[in-house]
């Protein structure tokens, strides 16, 4: 009778317990320590089911991150305030994403140093097709006059791109100030009309 | 006779052929790969006399990041014009330090993990004393009118700041276009008065 049998978990949420699985043990041991014997025994299955879906350690890292991009919450402020909106994007990204950026920056080294893979490569299959946040707030904001209209996406995403910078830096929560500061001094100076 | 009389290399000489050798192993081999034994070969010493001087890894790291910082050749853009400095600016980055970036960012990634140290205090580290230059830049460009007086020190580096970002995450150069295009869709409408 093997483990499967046993616990009967089919389809997702074999999948799903696999791939958490996979997310914690790179969060603990980097990629380097990542194995499949390690992912197994934490999922309560047998490397041979695992196998058979990612043969590969590259394979099960792409389907983790994927998967984890899928199943990370997310926010959708819709305030009446850009600067508030704003300001809750990148707070809920601290609060709840944090680990994600570190893990992605620090814990994956050793994966894009032996597949060629890189983090923004890594960063596009995780978000997938999911559009950025971001476009919706402004054009609300450009619709009540506190946003000027044409802004490029490069001016759209330099608040996100800076908060990040920030925590990848830190490998740890930006401190709220830096949050303010980024949102006050960088992006509304940019984008009011 | 050891290798040290046979060479007579003395002080400063030593020291930096001892403290390139450590940046080319971590570039080479991650902070994992770093060993005492393979820095005394590749700088043609012994262990004892790396030992004498820094007597952990964690010191032969951090000694290696200050040295780095100290002989990295920079530049300082003076064309009389806000763009074309910041261009400079960052295209030298992206030609001259860019690699200095990965290695902080992806093969320490196991000195971060193993000491605690963040990537924000080795790069303090490795820029000691020497002050930005784009305030020095700005301060210019105040003179001739094409950037507002009072910008915050977080608006100055925004440029950087999101160059850096893009270099991370791509491990490698960043595009012109994308250099070209932090400075003109962020930092210029973001600093012009």
């Amino acid at each position: 009778m093997t483990l499967e049998k046993a616990t009967r978990r089919r389809g997702a949420e074999l999948e799903n317990a696999i791939l958490d699985a996979v997310w914690e043990e790179i969060s603990e041991k980097g990629y380097g320590g990542l194995t499949f014997e390690a992912v197994a025994t934490r999922a309560r299955t047998s490397r041979a089911v695992i196998y058979r879906r990612w043969p590969t350690r590259e394979d099960l890292v792409l389907a983790a991150v994927r998967r984890l991009g899928e199943r990370t919450p997310t926010v959708s402020p819709d305030t009446g305030s850009l600067r508030e909106d704003m300001l809750e994007l990148l707070r809920f990204s601290n609060a709840h994403r944090l680990g994600m950026w570190v893990v992605l920056s620090v814990q994956l080294a050793g994966f894009y140093a032996e597949t060629g893979v890189t983090p923004a490569e890594l960063r596009t299959r995780m978000l997938g097709e999911r559009p950025s946040l971001v476009p919706a707030i402004v054009a609300r904001a450009v619709a009540r006059g506190e946003a000027r209209p044409g802004l490029s996406e490069r001016a759209m995403r330099s608040a996100f791109d800076l908060f990040r910078s920030e925590a990848i830096l830190r490998l740890g929560p930006v401190p709220d100030e830096e949050i303010v500061a980024i949102v006050d001094e960088v992006f509304l100076p940019l984008v009011r009309p």
